[in-house]
């Protein structure tokens, strides 16, 4: 067997058998092949398409070819989420602690921002002193002393898929659908877990273009699961918009704070409360949603949830001023500039996608995953599709490091907001919730 | 304009523009990109094709990516020709010296052999001294003098294209037609040419599956000539079983200074005349193929071809003793031994992929570009299909360097060769001409 045969096998529309396949994923973790090599079969894989075996026996193969965190002792559900990326999404960073507080293991495997969309790790390194390069046996006993931990893939954790990502990336791999959910779903496997919840983005900022291709990659994320016994659940949510008002880095984890003690955004509390649930009742902490809903909103409001991110971010290293004041631990803005609306009417929309790139104009996302980030820059949103806003009206406030960051920003926000005077419906926040059993749409 | 968005262009089927053509072409031979973009654009090429106008445009950009031979202070045509490979095919080493002795200067870049086919420069080199690596001013300077040269692509002749060459053979995409046809004619046009005869191989031992294939890839190439004003005729041949007794590389030069003298088997013959005819009347040194065909018979009768071929030997460093006692120039092999027919009957064929497999195990071949070759080992063929024979009748010889090769040769032959009681008709050596006014079919 070589690789070249299995190149040409899958260009020609073969399958690679799972002894194939995991030739494949040993190789690459072992660094046998020639990177042109891996890349042709990627760029096949993608025109070719995989099956639904080549997808399981991809995902088993590097998933083996790494190490997993063995929380097995532990007496209590073991529960992670994940999501498909979005901008101003730092439910993450709340969900942890909170989920954790009430009683279900996270042991979180997060990634860094790409193009338009933010990364959880990137977020949590505004934070004074936070780390996020744990070994797995640092994260294990974290996750037994405090129940929850958030690290970034480790070169233990799935590295065949850890390298075949990167060159991804690169050669235009990425939107692959067998290789996006193999990719997933290995890192996640790899943590041990006794239950995932995955939140798919859809709209204007979401990496899939059509709503039917997300429902097929939770629908085979989902198989995936239950392939390896580990039961999930996706829901389908509205990423057309950002996610909360606050978009960037330090300022999310601001909004953060002020989510985990029981305010922030009602988008942002909403989409944390419903993927917490689904957390709770796979963990066994629940017995159905509403319980789980109202076991939640206890521990956001008791201050249950703030005190577990407290004791994170100091096992994590990190400054836990952070949580009584952020604005004093954070890194600030140079620069805060008004947006301001140029006509009456309703906000149509406000562009995910526009959105995210702005933050990266600003500085503050990556174009390449080795380019490094400005943590203070961002934005503050102020207006919602559907707002009526006035000539004048403050849409959103730009945090730039100059006034060229500040022209940037300015210049994203005028391709992402659109003003006229049509009535405008917003979209339901979660539209569809996929299991084991099919396909439930909700809204 | 980056490599990486031309490729996701590629991947969604797009068309790449001559400007972004020439910006691949550009930096690959400078470097500028890394193995696996390029590998990851060749396969989107593969599996999404090429229009026409970006094969030119390919062809275009590989050609300009280096220099050409300035032969245009040539009073006479400049006229090659090409094959896309085959076993036993020596009809370069006849016909060089045989056109340039009938007036018309060939400059010829050729190849290595690979995989099944072999390669003009390898059989070369089994002449002790003969230098195949000249530049690119002393081949012009060879060219002046007597009319032909036989070296290798350079550095400096369409490094892009040498590039993803090397690139394409361990990536799966060799067998794209575009990108054949720009590879071929790149560096075809980069020789100074007025003319350029194909010989495009049909059958078991040729590298394109169909005839419909082969003349898809006959025309492009005419085509591609056409738009660059070369005129290009391209005859398809049979490559059933290989042209001519022998297959390898010393014994191949060996059979080519028989048939430079006149004799040699008559397929071979056959061959040598019929190209050299499309490329004496595309020289403009005979008004057609007949007379064409005449003159190259009396340079073959009078010695002048060998007399040419002499020369060239000579120039390039070799020993010229070759032309007058081959057995004492040439390395011969250490062990020979007779292959024989184990029951009596008609030949039905003579695989000529199986035997070009059998030289690579013989050692006289190459499984990758930088495989070293043994020049004296290969096989002698005395059977053709349609041959009647008998038990024990001897159907090849098989030179080896030791009895463990001679075995792996028998294997080959083994596998090439099948008798039994049916009556054989053989396929017409050459079956169709392709030209810019179109295809015609000749038996």
């Amino acid at each position: 067997m070589t690789l070249r045969d299995l190149i040409v096998h899958k260009r020609d529309g073969g399958a690679l058998s799972a002894a194939e396949w995991e030739f494949v994923a040993r190789g690459v973790a072992h660094d046998l092949f020639p990177d042109y090599q891996v890349a042709a079969l990627l760029m096949a894989c993608m025109l070719r398409g995989m099956t639904a075996a080549e997808t399981v026996a991809l995902t088993d193969a590097m998933l083996g070819s790494g190490k997993s965190l063995d929380l097995s002792h532990l007496d209590c559900g073991r529960v992670d989420k994940h999501s498909t990326g979005g901008v101003g999404d730092k439910v993450s960073l709340v969900l942890a602690p909170l989920v954790a507080a009430c009683g279900v293991a996270v042991p979180m495997v997060s990634g860094r921002g790409l193009g338009h969309t933010g990364g959880t790790l990137d977020k949590l390194e505004s934070i004074p002193g936070f780390n996020t390069r744990l070994s797995l046996a640092d994260a294990v006993r974290q996750v037994e002393r405090i129940g929850c931990v958030i690290i970034g893939q480790t070169d233990e954790i799935a590295p065949a898929d850890r390298k075949m990502y990167a060159l991804r990336d690169a050669t235009g791999t990425v939107p692959a659908m067998p290789l996006i959910a193999a990719s997933i779903m290995s890192k996640k496997l790899a943590e041990g877990l006794t239950g995932l919840v995955l939140d798919v983005k859809t709209g204007l900022g979401a990496f899939l273009p059509t709503i039917e291709e997300e429902l097929a990659l939770a629908s085979q994320m989902v198989a995936l699961g239950g392939h390896h016994g580990c039961p999930v659940v996706a829901l389908l949510s509205n990423m057309d918009f950002p996610l909360g008002r606050e978009c960037g880095n330090a300022n999310e984890v601001a909004e953060s704070v002020e989510a985990l003690r029981g305010g922030g955004p009602p988008d942002l509390r909403e989409l944390t409360l419903r993927l917490g649930a689904e957390m709770l009742v796979l963990g066994g902490a629940a017995p159905d949603v509403a319980s789980a809903t109202a076991k939640l909103e206890q521990a956001l409001s008791s201050g249950a949830a703030l005190e577990k991110f407290r004791a994170m971010v100091r096992a994590q290293g990190g400054d836990e001023g952070v949580c009584d004041a952020p604005a004093r631990v954070l890194a600030q803005p140079r620069i805060t500039v008004p947006y301001v609306a140029t006509r009456d009417g309703i906000v149509q929309r406000v562009n995910a996608l526009a959105v995210g790139r702005g933050i990266t104009a600003l500085g503050g996302g990556r174009e390449a995953m080795d380019d490094r980030i400005d943590h203070s820059v961002g934005f503050t949103m102020s207006a919602i599709p559907g707002d009526r806003v006035r000539a004048g009206d403050v849409l959103a406030e730009i945090h730039a490091a100059d006034d060229a960051g500040a022209g940037a920003g300015r210049a994203a926000l005028d391709e992402a907001i659109a003003i006229d005077d049509t009535p405008v419906v917003l979209p339901p926040l979660v539209s569809h919730r996929v299991t084991s059993t099919g396909v439930e749409r909700l809204a």
